[in-house]
């Protein structure tokens, strides 16, 4: 009897990159509120997603720390249980509704991509960093504090594709700003014989699900984002126009499920 | 429109980690003979594939340092268009014909992770090397030459999994020895909702095909080989029980189709 | 006019790997006592430091996640100004005095091993991690409660060097149980001219020295250890023979001088 | 007894990051020749280099894929006796003959680097990569032949420092247009006790030293080349202005000696 929710599959089950769900999530954030070409966001909404007009290309790049784990102490093991995100939300509309699109994500472990492709995410690997808080006081500490300064990088391949900073002025009371918008993405998995190139064996519109989701020790503040050109990348087509404002937060959420809005593929 | 064989699908078409095939590859290679436990072997087998009886737990390892490209010259963008690859090939039945089936492989690259998702190979990120052979001549050189010594090794998450050294003896006039059987994958894709998460999207027997497939400078000789128990993979369930002989060679070849055996869906 | 405390020294000064002190740190840390064979301990030890006979091999494994700066929010540039560490202290007598001196240690930052040597420490590159403690409450969110774990793990070059776990019991009021000496190290710099290659050009034995250290939330619990032997490094000549307690904390101090205990040279 | 020739010292002679020599060195290259702004080239050399009038800011940029050893074929340890390097040479003078002064140089490994402290090249962490050349025949295989093209690429943190690519026009029958200058360095050791921090301990002026040197299989084409700008670098200061000719070789030699041309210290 094999085992695993993915590749590869083995009798004992310790190889698989992702075992069944239930998968618990914790993470340090640093958002960076901005807004991009509004065109640029229209072009890589998927059939049935339009851009929505209030929005004007408003847009979030988000850093994520992330420790996982199983239902067994798996983040004991952290060589295999961290990871860092970094990842662009573009606001759209759905069935009428207001929604987030993410049309780029970043990763740098092969279980965040694998269940990042079971959801929708379209992840590549990435090599991302955020500014820590610590404990300890020191200049070097970067406190959640008024005038704190937390800095946030992307890169891949070699290359720098994203660079913010941002400096915490208040608490933020209120972090429905960032928070009032489900996450939406596109589910796909190609084909690769002769003839089907170009029609995927899945080709779905989903919406992320999170159970028992803390957003917590929210700051908000001033920002600056950087988007540059580099060969052989797309993102900068989103690059701001605008930066609005900067965020710093704790989250934590688990995942059980999955919601399909549209099958493309029927 | 969005273009692009896998996520992420963008207007522009640079930022997918696949493009539409052909697929053109170049590697050096480095290959180990070995017996691993019957039982195992057929323990890792998936349905309708069944233990090849005069095998008797027959496997081999494979190192390889892959270039490739499509039809634009990607390869003089090295960062993003070479990897390094291991992988374990058991010998198996399907359909009552002789085949070699790919239970664990290993790379370090998202776009080969994304391909060979889509063809069926299990890939997970590591971390490989091989002895290269250098034309200038020194002691560091490893030329192929009778008495030059090669060393492979694989590790995932700071786990080194695999171990192997060779020794050339002699050139290999017929290497039909290493090449007689086709590569057989399992294509599988889950599915996260609630009450379909054992049940995959996609989930298929496949046959890797190859266009142009040119093997050269085929050295055998001796090997040595280690697969030691770590914690979190099962890849030592096929530990070497003996030894056989090792390979050096090249080989290359380009990708533009899949062969479905079954579909396990349906 | 050049600039730099270390190579490369550049008239602008942004390429140096490491600026003049002052340097400021923050970490959280995951350090684990245990007894090493006394006979293997005696053996590292550089001339003129001699075993502590009442330690009998006592010994200690830490793991850090550093953030450091200079005068100029550096750590707002997170790829460059965060390290993760490792390394072991083994108790020792340094003219009639207790210390603890540094044999091993590890680190995967390029700044990180320039300070490193001009201090004294032997920094090698690896792959460092352990589990950290996020706000948002989860089952990933290992908080500092009792009954947490922590896992920390240090590899190098894909083989797994260190693998520790500890559970978190109680604040430790009193953290003197690990911070009751002071750490002294060997500054080493070869020379390579021909007959002088085993006639350093520096070799001291020196004495760390911190600003403004402060120790907090210092927790104690029940701990595992192990260090296997491995092809290539002699660390596991220091395995455990038995494990004591081990330790969560965070720390913090300034850099700005060092102690030369003894020059060999002269 | 304690052995290595550098940190960190042990009795069994394992864990040193470097042995005794010789070292053995053998590697695929890709250099372009480019003119710098001469002004920018002064003001990097050391005292007593002094730039050079006829070359009016002529300087090469070298990728390298290295694979080395000591006496014991140390090579089929690949994961740790391969590494990649990028560096940077500007013509000057030394005692009125022409050399080639290395102010930047990148390597992937950690003994790579403490070779070069010792010798004076000015080694940092850096990810390198080059085209490389196949023998199986492939539209990715790169062959050494008229029209094949190359690229190489150096970044450091996530920032992407060169891009080059080449395209071969013939081979080049006579290679000293590239090897007709010896290589000078700077070597550096600093002070970290206060007060001596602008007193390095270390501080001279070097020549590499090569025995055994081949150079094999050059090749001459055209050449394009970049060096952006990037924050928290400085090699951008020797942005090309002018691109001269692009070159391919294999190279190898050894290492016994240095010859150390002038001590700023005494």
């Amino acid at each position: 009897m094999l085992k695993g929710f993915s590749v590869p599959l083995t009798p004992q089950g310790l190889s698989p990159l992702v075992s069944l769900p239930p998968w618990h999530y914790s993470s340090d954030c640093l958002v960076v509120e901005y807004w991009a070409d509004s065109e640029a966001v229209t072009a890589l909404l998927p059939p049935g997603v339009s851009s929505d007009a209030k929005s004007n290309g408003r847009s979030f790049v988000w850093f994520l720390d992330w420790q996982f784990t199983g239902s067994n102490d798996e983040h004991t093991d952290p060589a295999r249980y961290q990871y860092r995100e970094a990842f662009v939300l573009v606001e759209a509309v759905f069935d009428g509704k207001p929604i987030n699109y993410c049309p780029y994500i970043f990763v740098d472990n092969d279980a965040a991509i694998a269940r990042g492709w079971a959801q929708g995410f379209p992840k590549k690997l990435g090599s991302v960093f955020q500014t820590r808080s610590f404990s300890a006081p020191s200049a070097a500490a970067a406190p959640l504090a008024k005038g704190s300064r937390f800095g946030g990088s992307l890169a891949a391949h070699g290359e720098r594709l994203v660079t913010a900073r941002i400096q915490l002025e208040e608490k933020a009371e209120n972090p429905a700003a960032i928070f009032n918008r489900p996450t939406v993405m596109r589910r796909y998995f190609p084909q690769l014989s002769a003839g089907l190139q170009e029609k995927p064996a899945v080709d779905e519109l989903t919406m992320s699900l999170t159970d028992d989701l803390a957003v917590v020790d929210v700051w908000a503040g001033s920002a600056e984002l950087r988007i540059p050109e580099v060969q052989g990348e797309d993102l900068h087509s989103l690059a701001p126009k605008r930066v609005g404002r900067g965020y710093r937060l704790g989250m934590s959420y688990s995942v059980t499920d999955l919601r399909i809005l549209k099958n493309y593929v029927r």
